[in-house]
């Protein structure tokens, strides 16, 4: 077997960007990868000193940092990028969202829109995400087929849906898509009881326990909107958060998505209990949702990781809009200017994500030892030029198409804009296809 | 003469944007351009029939529709992308643009720093920029040099810069300027007083004089900050609008930019006097600068455009992503989703844009006998796809990087995102000496 066989790699940037500690920037620097690991990073003359047989990459006008890892999405509703957009949550939903999906989803609906959707997160430099979205066996496969590393979520939902009948069979066939699934490479699981208004109090009694059991994180939409907080307390007598709180959601297993609407006490209530909180900035503004307090939540030390929502919402799957919405949205919502730098907001896209997902100890930074899930970034662009620092390019100027090289678990899957192993026509040709359905 | 060398050119696209009527998408037709300009728009069919000797393009995956207008800008300020991030206006602009636009600002720096500029504009299909800065004339040779249409605005202010040193010089040089520049083909000029703060009761005077004898516009920085707008107050009894409004200010010839502090009276008055605004959504946000109430404005019949601002606060000229801004923080900052749709939003980074010019007849849409001024934009790549409406994914999913041609003026400026006649290593290369200067 020859070195290459081996993936015994050396990536030379011109800049690298470790993510942690947080800000640095290093030039000359190499890092090396055996195998799906993080061998080593040194200076570039070192690297080929110590590690003479192993193969080299030049990036001499890139920034080799580590892959961005999305913490909230639904990848199959890629099919539906631009299906509807400019309406109100209740109007996009049971006019638009939900009779499409009636019509539309099973297992190959899924597994394509989510193939569309590993497209276009590897295009742009994202290496893990979470999906949370029905018939999650297929966004499984989907995940595993295209080497792509991902949380794939089980949807709980009391309603009737495609994939199942009610909140006992949604749990039901939850269980079972775990069990099937687990012990795959690249997967992690998790449950995901969908919202407060659509899982009943015996239902997250159930997830507790079972996430408890089987040690898997809760990902549940949380404090969305004014309007579900307001619905809950006339209905219950109690915010939704009280209310989970008391049914022993509240814990370091949650992932609470949005929570655009949070007191003082809730706020000090989450970061008490470590939960972690995925931030939708621009779903949040495209639907109207409202804002999650992010300086106030990074002062009460709570880790807010970010996540792009589906595209049906954002409309894309670019976490370098995300974080730069990110940082740009705390500022000015504040009014002030110093909040959430650069270094921060890509902190938010990367370590902050795998804390989220209880993974810090294997993924989110360059560091030596942890899985070799490493992006590069073209600077060379007008766009990116000069580069007085190579972390606001990221943050600020760049957008995914930008990211030149892409290597998840060791393996190369964006060589100089091109997929290596990721038949791309193909997967357009049956986004294509269901569009055309869509429209018959 | 060849049909090429007369410049008669057939563009095929898939899909055809005209921006007005607003919202039509046209399919199967193609644009024909003569010259400077467009001939005709009609099924592709009939322009093969009727302009037989024409060159065709075929553009099969691509969106064809106008140029994007910058309407806000510092050209010249794409040297210090990334210099200074994550600051306070006040600290912003006194400890780091300040400093060093003192230490380096010259003919060169400017011609070279708008040089950088106009190739990141073509690149992601802006075809023509207003732009303010120091040594207008040397701004004007970039523009001319490169066949880039714009608006070079003269700066006027009353404290020393490089380029003059108090607001009789500046005066004096911006109408020697004017009368240098004002008869080349793309370029066009405006008066630019930098501020209410920055420039006297007398100087407004004379600019508001002299706007009106050379029939140019006033290009004003207006209600940018509540500080701006709270220290006039203090300093002189009433808010900066008020001001202008007595120094004959407020007028159809004035171009307001930012108008982040707005009194429902205010809003009427430029209503009334058919002010038109220059919103910059992500400077505003990224300077924590508050945020222009364009729902409102809108309502009242207010011409809203979409500007960039300098790259030292954006960090980038992408019109993609400022069009996408302005449509979601529409929506989020009310709460009410259908607020600026991507149909809107598109608009303001086209024809209303043109109209802030004063242009509108000969700028900013795909109509017969307007200046062909034209972008295709290649929906092709996975993060556009599938395609349900294309001005949804102009405004909401792509970037600038999709863009994949652009003519201005008739001439290509890009094909197939390469550039036809503007040498960007060249561009590039200029622009790392100035990074490595600023450095020593």
């Amino acid at each position: 077997m020859d070195a290459n066989n081996q993936n015994q790699l050396i990536l030379s940037p011109k800049w690298l960007v470790p993510v942690v500690p947080k800000g640095l920037v290093l030039t000359d620097h190499s890092l090396v990868i055996e195998g799906d690991s993080i061998l080593d990073i040194l200076p570039r003359n070192g690297a080929l000193a110590q590690y003479p047989t192993y193969t080299e990459t030049a990036l001499p006008e890139h920034v080799l940092t580590a892959g961005f890892i999305n913490v909230h999405g639904h990848a199959a509703m890629t099919l539906l990028r631009g299906y509807a957009d400019d309406k109100g949550l209740m109007d996009w939903l049971t006019h638009y969202i939900w009779p499409v999906e009636n019509q539309f989803i099973n297992f190959d609906y899924v597994y394509d829109g989510t193939s569309l959707a590993i497209a276009e997160m590897i295009r742009g430099g994202t290496t893990c995400a979470i999906d949370s979205y029905f018939f999650p066996n297929a966004s499984a496969d989907a995940y595993s087929n295209h080497g792509f590393r991902a949380q794939v979520c089980m949807p709980i939902i009391q309603f009737p849906t495609n994939w199942a009948r009610d909140e006992e069979e949604h749990l039901h066939k939850a269980l079972q898509v775990h069990n099937d699934i687990k012990s795959r490479p690249l997967i992690h699981t998790a449950l995901a009881p969908h919202a407060p208004y659509t899982v009943t109090d015996s239902g997250f009694e159930k997830i507790v326990m079972y996430a408890d059991e089987l040690e898997v994180p809760i990902h549940l939409h949380l404090h969305e909107t004014a309007t579900e907080v307001n619905d809950a307390v006339r209905e219950n007598g109690k915010r939704p958060i009280a209310r989970m709180q008391e049914l022993g959601v509240i814990s370091p297993a949650l992932q609470a998505v949005h929570m655009t609407q949070l007191t003082a006490d809730e706020i000090e209530l989450i970061a008490s209990n470590n939960v972690s909180v995925a931030h939708c900035p621009d779903s949040n503004l495209k639907l109207a949702s409202g804002y999650c307090p992010v300086p106030d939540l990074m002062s009460a030390g709570v880790n807010v990781a970010i996540g792009t929502d589906g595209v049906a919402s954002n409309n894309n799957l670019d976490m370098s809009a995300e974080m730069r919405s990110a940082a740009l949205l705390a500022k000015g919502l504040t009014g002030i200017a110093t909040h959430v730098s650069a270094a921060d907001a890509l902190a938010m896209g990367t370590i902050n994500g795998a804390k989220l997902m209880g993974r810090e100890h294997e993924l989110g930074s360059l560091e030596i030892g942890k899985l070799a899930d490493v992006i590069a970034i073209d600077l060379s662009d007008p766009l990116s030029q000069p580069v007085h620092n190579p972390i606001s390019q990221i943050v600020y100027s760049t957008s995914g198409d930008q990211v030149s090289h892409v290597w998840i678990h060791g393996k190369a899957k964006l060589l100089d804009k091109s997929f290596t192993d990721l038949d791309v026509e193909a997967v357009l040709a049956k986004a294509k296809e269901w569009k055309i359905r869509m429209h018959l």
